[in-house]
């Protein structure tokens, strides 16, 4: 079967050395295709070489995969191939604060995001009118103790693997997720984290900026781990504030930042422009 | 005796409480002057009101001062009086790195910051070449040890009592004071932070944020206290970096915040628009 | 009757003269007020004197503008005074694309925005669902021909009227009002233009901003007058952009900068922090 | 004659085809090369394909440049093949304002800066005891008529060829150059136009912004072409403005933008990162 003018993202990971570039452009070469976006960069930290391409070819998955496979081998990379532009299945957890789903829905809808959410779950009922809105599923899951956790993970896990999911988004979700769930989904969690980090961990971190006069706030996305607020950052920005911000503006002003960062952070995950490289992300924009 | 348009700053600080913006007020009617400039901020933390204000009066110092004495009894204000644009005298510390002292001199040559700078301080001779092509005496101590230390402190005491130095600046003197000394000269020294605090605290910051992958860097001009980097912020920038910059290039990008930032806490301490609040500074912008 | 704890907030527009600060802070001392913000300006383009106060005050309405009168007579002052935080009525117009209207709504109704829409009338269709998930009257008016215009205009008239709209904000409206309407509104309707002005002016700013390969692009709320893109600047806002990003791209990072900017112009509008000199506005953050 | 471990910066220009990174890769890969460094980028507007490799390899320029050259006629490429950090050389003009010229000369001596200054020529002598103070030959050159500036432009067609300039700098450069000049040394001179552009053109933007009431003021680098202020530009920044910013206030904010804005993209021409595509640059960073 044929295509017309189908696009790739080919992105992967392996060990630097000599005739990586030209072996790639070879096999695009041989399935005539066009290489039409190229970004790379070698870690001096870890020896590793990333790379991410968008190539033009009027090929199947399979037969692009087919002829990759021989240098991927070769190379000893790890790769992933897709669609440009295909919709990644994301799955969304919250709480009560809306401004950063209400930014993920609105810019989803618009086509501006390309994600899929199948479903919104939030410990507390309050956003469900808002993804109503949007036409997507909502599920309230009280939480109330630990075996209440366990069990909504039990359920997390469920739909993840019903639904397919790749991404798990958490839009303000002010519950901590068990170590071994974050760490069987390493990776695939990106968190917003209302504050710049490193900097003001743990709770409250807009009263803390107060308290010490900060003349600027931020937000930081971030991969999850183990570790709370540890993980690899992806995205962060701040805002300039001033002395007399009483500490309920430094939370508005800091919304702001963290709608855009948890984002932007989604669109380049989605984009597969987020590599990682032991402790710290390559961001291919 | 009397002038044509004399230009006054005035700040203070005092309990808050009614009446006081009215009796200042009228002050300024009786000296048959005007006020041209005018911030206020109630710090509901402390229960202190603060006030910077600008005044057009043809009055001497001495009869403003008496003028005023009375209100700043009655309603326990501390306050300073001075005359807008008169040059600070300013003592400057380095080390080797040149880039925040060439910031400060090439502007307080063009007439930017209204400084005046009797003498730079190196703990190494690097920069004294610099000092003197801009017309400023420059003293090379070296420090070895903590007899050096104690015995540099006892002539900088020397230098800032001999010249009225009103302000000592850090301009990447990378030397830690005595306890004694940043107490005694509390609230008059600035140190320029080669990270965004709170943050990376420390040595080598550039080093931390290249191995936590942080997408902003930043500066932090802050009051010298003796908990180290942990005095009143006075201003902060940050930059957008890359994960593809190098430790060097994360060096380069960071040194133009901390010009920035250093220069701009200086001009405002200046121009009488820093204010003190318990670990808060008021920005009078 | 009696109120405890109410909250005024007061600006004028006067002659620049002696003694201004000490009439009104009189005023406020004879009231029992007490100021707790104070902002002021004056031009030396116009020669004028503006400010801004919020004072505390247990007092009618009726009683504090009594005392307020003779001062005002007696400087000449155009006034204004409110209560802190009441909500402006606003009358939005809106086209199809929805990327502002979505942020001035979710604001809104968040409580970060205070303004109250009694209605969102749109030349297209498309948004009535929008403003239908937030409880907002929506009405579809379309815009064929000049005959048509005039009798939208004079329906918005009514509107006005009717509903005592203090604010009309065009949320990316895609039409131009006819000069009497702006000109008898003066002062009361907020555009925002999609491109940083001055520069690139009337349709397809994004396409303008690709051909000449600007690096960053903007957006401007203004003041709407009878010269197009013309009126007093409220608030701006740029982007970085690379030259790898598409006009499409543009346009969506275009986007934010509109909405954040937008949003911005009408919240200091609501809260009495604009004020006109001449072609300028007065900020008083 | 061999040498270890040389860096090298290759760029060129070629009309967009399949192949053309696997054949360049392919030589790489002949001269037992690797690839440090890629970036690449196809012109939708102009069909053109663009790219900028750092490549290390121990070959001499002549052998590179040998196996490359059936690669370039293959393709119908223009190209530059450099070593990495090779410094520029660069001629100045100025006038009267330094601020750029410090900025330039010293992060240029700093080592931040790959250009080589062989001469600063100004048509006042402001700026001699600065170019003095970092080492560098200053040249006065009075104009004062149309005569005087037809043989500055002789002197300087003879210093250009003299000390092989290859970049030319009008750091606040307060003339005109000829048509014939600019277009003689098209894409080889940057000049800092104080104001964003597009927007307030000509003389004195900075009473332009003032008048107008902006809220950011900016500054533009670009390519010097015939049309005044009409050049590519290669990068843009902006500051936040107050309505109380007084225009020498404006003048000295925009000061830093233009000496920031400068340096940086007179650092991006000397690395070889901006190249040119019509009307707009493309900037490798």
């Amino acid at each position: 079967m044929s295509a017309s003018k189908e696009h790739w993202v080919l992105t992967f990971v392996c060990p630097d050395q000599k005739g990586i570039v030209h072996a790639i452009s070879g096999a695009v070469v041989e399935i005539g295709g066009n290489i039409t976006e190229s970004q790379q960069y070698t870690s001096l930290d870890t020896g590793r070489f990333f790379m991410r391409l968008q190539i033009e070819a009027n090929i199947t998955k399979e037969a692009f995969g087919k002829q990759f496979e021989e240098i991927a081998a070769r190379f000893n990379m790890t790769y992933v191939l897709d669609h440009v532009g295909r919709k990644m299945k994301t799955l969304v957890l919250v709480s009560k604060a809306g401004h950063t789903l209400n930014d993920l829905l609105f810019r989803q809808r618009s086509g501006l995001l390309p994600i899929e959410i199948p479903l919104v779950v939030g410990n507390h009922p309050d956003l469900a009118s808002m993804a109503e809105f949007y036409g997507i599923n909502f599920e309230h899951i009280k939480i109330d103790s630990g075996v209440d956790k366990a069990q909504f993970e039990r359920h997390l896990r469920q739909v993840i693997e019903k639904e397919n999911i790749e991404l798990i988004v958490l839009a303000r979700y002010m519950q901590i997720l068990s170590p071994q769930f974050c760490s069987d989904y390493a990776g695939r969690i990106i968190n917003i984290h209302h504050s710049f980090l490193p900097g003001f961990k743990g709770a409250n971190p807009y009263a803390q900026a107060h308290a010490r006069g900060v003349k600027l706030i931020g937000a930081t996305a971030h991969f999850v781990t183990e570790d709370l607020d540890e993980g690899p950052i992806i995205e962060q920005n701040v805002t300039r504030v001033e002395h007399s911000d009483s500490k309920q503006l430094l939370v508005e002003i800091g919304q702001d930042a963290e709608s855009k960062t948890l984002t932007q952070a989604v669109k380049w995950f989605a984009e597969h422009r987020v590599l990682l490289d032991g402790q710290r992300t390559i961001i291919f924009r």
